[in-house]
């Protein structure tokens, strides 16, 4: 039986802990807030809640630290310094750790491997582990040249034993991609945000006018504000040099306003659209998918009623949104699904009310 | 009883349609594409499809102009013409079709108020129409110093018959306020979209650790690109100065990242989500909210189970999303709801065998 060791008992780390023990590992767990650790164990997250690092370190085959990320390096070399054969951690950030763990313990380090799963983010707390979290996601993996293969190897298995799929990228790259995707697009949210709420005297009328689109950019805006500046510290010259990048692509776009240069709008447009849509979504990228705006009245039911409708169709429903076009009453149900399930859908709803309309998307 | 004329009788067009014979109104409609009016007239948005823009004007309480943005100006202009007493549009860009309207008709010009809608912009097409599409949506008008009292009262009415509630601002004032929530919130998603997707060789991978976040702030790129160049030209001056604006702020975070002002940084945050969380939502702003977090398999049935429960229990569901933190399968259904309604809804939820995870919204 492979044992595994859980440094952080909240949402990630309990559900490593429950997907672990169901794949048969034996799961010791430490939190420096104990009730939360007891916690862990009483909702069978782990097997044994210990009192000290050491104890959940020790004769560990891995070891999953899941503190956050300012905290990680720590906990991670305390964990080497028991005796784990491997350890990893699900921080956001990889590069700084990365380096402090090599300069600290230079002897010990060939057993640490970053990671990064991309999943959980969306939850807080133990309440919503679950051993399903990581079904399927994508899991990064940062080793460097000092990795210790049998260490990388024992990381890759606990990946795999967590039902998600590993992926391997330098410590430096993976910090470049999350400035990009992640921590760019949080203050780009936030900045846009801010710069619509200054307007002062206008505001009220401004958020009025703010429709699907605006709301859309900014919901990220309105997350937990209090990772973030520890994410920018940790993670300051890939988000510096993404940013660069992102306000000179603005600066060329501004030029093609200022020029009214309606083709090479229209160009970056497109190539933005085509992108945008090549993203993954729940349905597979080789199947054709259609988008089906339905205007809702804003009341208990409406949604129900749709989404029911699918459900007894057998319509997978990949994404659905609200578009509140309007304030206070109703919106638009914006949902993608198969294109070869659209036409059949559409007619349904409208034999029920709804006037639905579809959208290709190419 | 009163009259009214619908030049271009598309998705806007025959919904003010349908929306004004309800009221009472004797609506003539004209569109370029006779085969639209038709289609109008056959779907009970028009009284009477005629075959020329005079026809729909002559003898007009108000005309409600619904074209493209860059055809406004030419149609206000005919409708004026043909004798309207007053002239409407719903355009996304006032200033500059304003400023073209008062030039070439002096004499006429105080019969045009300027309008803007905001609803509808999520649908195309003439499936799409219906009577309630304005009802509750905010209606922007932008009469000036030249506006004749008794054109504006008439638009003023339409506005109340279609059920929207109408704001007056000045044209440039709306210029610079949409260019903030929707022109540059555009071009800024874009943008966005672009760099990462000229990333060339991560492409994949980067596309693979896109999550909710980003999904969000990139959606309005998957929209039609078509109209946006026109917009941009019409709006150039004010899309321009909030460009710059938002590249600034964008300059002040900058700093704080590269100065790892933790601080200034999370005043920022704090600030943003603030001001995103006081955007209106389908629930009165007087009633505190709450998210719930639900993690959920991609099939058919899941979302119609939940959204089924909250009809079953009452509960108004103000906002939705699927947050695909994983690929390919599931995700996390995010729902807005009224505080009082969340525990209850949680509890209910876990019973069904979906843990929910509450975040209170302050």
């Amino acid at each position: 039986m492979k044992r595994a060791g859980v440094v952080g008992t909240g949402l990630v780390g309990g559900s490593v802990g429950l997907a672990l023990r169901r794949a048969g590992y034996e799961v010791r767990g430490f939190d420096r807030d104990r009730a939360r650790a007891q916690q862990a164990l009483a909702v069978g997250a782990l097997d044994d809640a210990v009192e000290h690092i050491d104890d959940a370190a020790r004769d560990a085959d891995v070891v999953v630290v899941a503190v956050p990320v300012g905290d990680v390096a720590e906990a991670v070399g305390a964990a080497l310094d028991a005796g784990a054969l491997a350890v990893t951690d699900v921080g956001s950030v990889k590069g700084p750790v990365v380096a402090t763990v090599e300069a600290a313990r230079p002897d010990l380090a060939g057993r640490y491997v970053g990671g990064h799963p991309m999943a959980g983010s969306e939850l807080d707390g133990l309440d919503g582990a679950s051993a399903d979290l990581f079904t399927g996601a994508t899991w990064v993996l940062t080793p460097t040249e000092r990795t210790d293969p049998d260490a990388f190897a024992r990381v890759r298995q606990l990946v795999r034993a967590l039902g998600a799929e590993a992926f391997a990228v330098s410590p430096e790259e993976h910090d470049a991609l999350v400035a990009v995707v992640s921590h760019v697009p949080q203050l780009a949210a936030t900045t846009l945000m801010d710069v619509a709420a200054a307007r002062g005297a206008d505001h009220a009328l401004l958020l009025r006018l703010a429709a699907g689109g605006f709301r859309d950019m900014t919901r990220i805006a309105a997350g937990h504000p209090g990772i973030w500046p520890d994410i920018c510290v940790a993670n300051r010259d890939a988000i510096v040099a993404a940013l660069d990048q992102y306000v000179a692509a603005l600066g060329d776009v501004r030029s093609m306003v200022v020029d009214s240069d309606r083709d090479r709008l229209l160009e970056v447009l497109e190539r933005a659209r085509a992108a945008r849509r090549s993203l993954p979504t729940g349905i597979p990228a080789d199947i054709e998918l259609a988008e089906i705006h339905v205007p809702i009245p804003d009341r208990p039911g409406s949604l129900a009623d749709i989404t029911t409708l699918a459900g007894a169709m057998g319509v997978n429903i990949a994404d659905i949104e609200i578009a509140h076009s309007v304030e206070a009453t109703g919106g638009v149900l914006v949902l993608l699904l198969a294109a070869t399930d659209a036409d059949a859908f559409v007619a349904a709803l409208a034999e029920r009310g709804y006037p639905a309309v579809r959208t290709t998307v190419p």
